[in-house]
């Protein structure tokens, strides 16, 4: 059994969050998620749903960061206790899982140096602020070793099928999809998005 | 602008509430979720996401209902007090959205009588409680006037986008799935996973 800290901060997007706890959290022989954010106390997603949080702190034994993206890191970007916190957490997860910007919040903390990873493809210009990370345009997630990184919002679902069928294997994610009704994108590389946000007409919209 | 009166009780499915608060909460030119519970406070999903919640009282005004589903149905279908609270915010609602299982605590108020209505596909035996509800097996969403009601979990998703395009148009929904991306499955009646559970060695299943 492993705790999954859920890190969160004002402004989180709703769905980069609840989408892999569903994944995660409906099994509950594997996975139990605790919500997490800086100060404790109601935390709420940049779509108004308030969640009642445990103050961020030292972690034992095993467990596994998770750090969603929303319209919130900007400011929590800038924040340098959190990204403190955030990477003292990420020195001794057993397994980092991003969704969406989070990946930037982890690249702020320097966990990401020399590695691969994507993010968000309507915001992937910001990931020039952090050229010591090989970004991956193209990819609905990206596994570099223990760290996964995933592409905007519902892309996080299919990453942690995929993180559940690595852990687990595959029919063990197959059955978790079939259970939620959800048609599993189980190609990392498979990423429609990518090419859409790269067409120039594209930039600045949507 | 219309609120969102999205109903929770202990034990609602995690996504079955996101995926729809995720499409519709970020048109915040159009839509506002509000979380309820009977009593108010903390309500806490199948996958222990604690929620704040105000207490579920009369709306006036333009409002839509959202009802999840989830294992905590089977104890909220026994609720008097909770079933009577939502016939009322039911029946003066300008929309009715259920979710999974929330189609059986809708149809319990009574106010899908003679209507179409889906549900669960795992759980689908439980509509033959309700026979004066016409149930469609084999159906991403069903939308009957004012009431649409989804299949399980991650249906919400398609079906939530599918009522943006019914309100705004397909490319405003288009546009929605393409900021999270989301590739959406926007044929109501294709549904892969009906299928599945109606194969007899699946049934028990999963």
């Amino acid at each position: 059994m492993r705790d999954i800290i859920v890190v969160l901060f004002d402004g989180f997007e709703t769905l980069d969050v609840f989408g892999p706890v569903e994944v995660l959290g409906r099994m509950t022989d594997a996975f139990s998620p605790v919500f997490c954010s800086l100060q404790g106390g109601v935390i709420t997603s940049s779509q108004s749903v308030p969640v009642m949080t445990e103050s961020l702190a030292v972690q034992t034994g095993q467990y596994i960061l998770f750090i969603p993206g929303g319209a919130g890191v900007r400011e929590m970007i800038q924040d340098k206790a959190g990204i403190t916190a955030m990477k003292a957490l990420a020195m001794n997860a057993e397994f980092i899982l991003t969704v969406c910007t989070g990946s930037i919040l982890l690249a702020r903390t320097g966990i990401l140096e020399m590695r691969r990873a994507t993010t968000n493809k309507r915001l992937f210009a910001w990931t020039s602020q952090f050229p010591g990370v090989t970004w991956i345009q193209k990819a609905r997630w990206v596994k570099d070793g223990k760290i996964y990184t995933s592409s905007g919002v519902s892309a996080g679902i299919d990453m942690a099928l995929g993180f559940v069928s690595d852990l687990f294997g595959s029919e063990r994610a197959e059955q978790v999809s079939r259970e939620i009704e959800y048609e599993w994108n189980r190609d990392p590389d498979r990423d429609p998005f990518s090419d859409w946000y790269a067409t120039p007409q594209q930039i600045g919209k949507g």
